[in-house]
């Protein structure tokens, strides 16, 4: 019994398999793609991974990922510099950008508060967040955590930090996505989204 | 409404989504995996991507994939050289060497005929099979395409070129995985399952 694959083919599917949500009979179908694909592709595909790392840092204001030390919006003097959404990672900036409805400021967490993993405030932007309020300026806080457990403890211990501080401390609005089914929402949301019901 | 993406994430992801069975949900999700992990990783896979067609090149005589001119099926003087199984991807040969049960030589294709998609017999090579069993010393060809239309079609083609050869030509059995549950079988597999049984 004999593993014939070329050594090359064994170690891109052994780091192709340690990828989040790619199992090995993905790894399979994706060396097999990249074995017959344009190699000009998987060049590409190659550099774009090599730059990825070396072309991107984390904004010194906000810790959002940037190309420059500070990020598009904390260098955009137009934004609304009194709100500020705190989010978990920078994707999540992402999104909420792409949506055009927000012209506060970010703050990104880089993680969320996990006894279990051994995460504590330390390991998170807090101390920053707190010096950003202190400094001045800003009126409101929207906790944009996940609406998981680990989300909404992080979520509450900033609330409870900064309970002496004279900001405005909100949560997103949780409920049925728009455009959702309600049979195809889980059960937990289905019934935040029947208690929090709204009168019409 | 704006993309904050950095031009490397963008870049990235964008090469992601273009890779088979990755949508782009998945292409995030990896994104904001690569751009947390240990970065040494990152460059590992960035590595191995780019490694991948430099290092490896078809077998000269059987076509499936090696880092010699001839693979190490090939170059191994102890297999049977009588019996040639005939397949369509050189995946399928690791993946039938790695059952240790086949100790004879290997035909790949390089895919399978597909009038819809403008692959035609020129662009397989069927020629370089015919020559191999015309060479001499072939006795019996197992022809291992995928049990799939174009598969079938590909087997059926290869059939009817050697049919004034001295030849055994064969198809693998059909029929429910072993540790399969019929339940779980598709109705083709099933439907050949039954047709083909065999009396205990």
């Amino acid at each position: 019994v004999a593993d014939l694959r070329p050594v090359a083919v064994r170690t891109l599917a052994g780091h192709l398999e340690r990828l989040p949500g790619i199992g090995a009979r993905t790894a399979r179908a994706l060396v097999e793609h990249l074995l017959t694909v344009d190699p000009e592709r998987v060049r590409g595909l190659a550099a774009a991974l090599a730059g990825l790392r070396e072309a991107v840092r984390h904004c010194e204001r906000c810790f959002s990922l940037s190309e420059e030390p500070l990020c598009p919006v904390c260098s955009d003097p137009s934004r609304d510099r009194s709100r500020l959404l705190v989010v978990e990672d920078p994707t999540t900036v992402w999104a909420v950008e792409a949506t055009g409805e927000f012209r506060g400021e970010y703050h990104v967490l880089l993680g969320r508060l996990s006894p279990l993993h051994g995460v504590g405030p330390e390991d998170l932007t807090i101390e920053a967040l707190l010096e950003r309020v202190r400094g001045g300026g800003v009126e409101e806080i929207i906790l944009a955590t996940d609406p998981t457990v680990e989300g909404e403890t992080t979520a509450l211990y900033i609330a409870r930090q900064l309970e002496g501080d004279q900001v405005a401390i909100s949560r997103p609005a949780l409920g049925i996505p728009v455009g959702g089914e309600l049979a195809a929402v889980d059960r937990l949301t289905l019934a935040q989204a029947l208690n929090l019901r709204r009168r019409m």
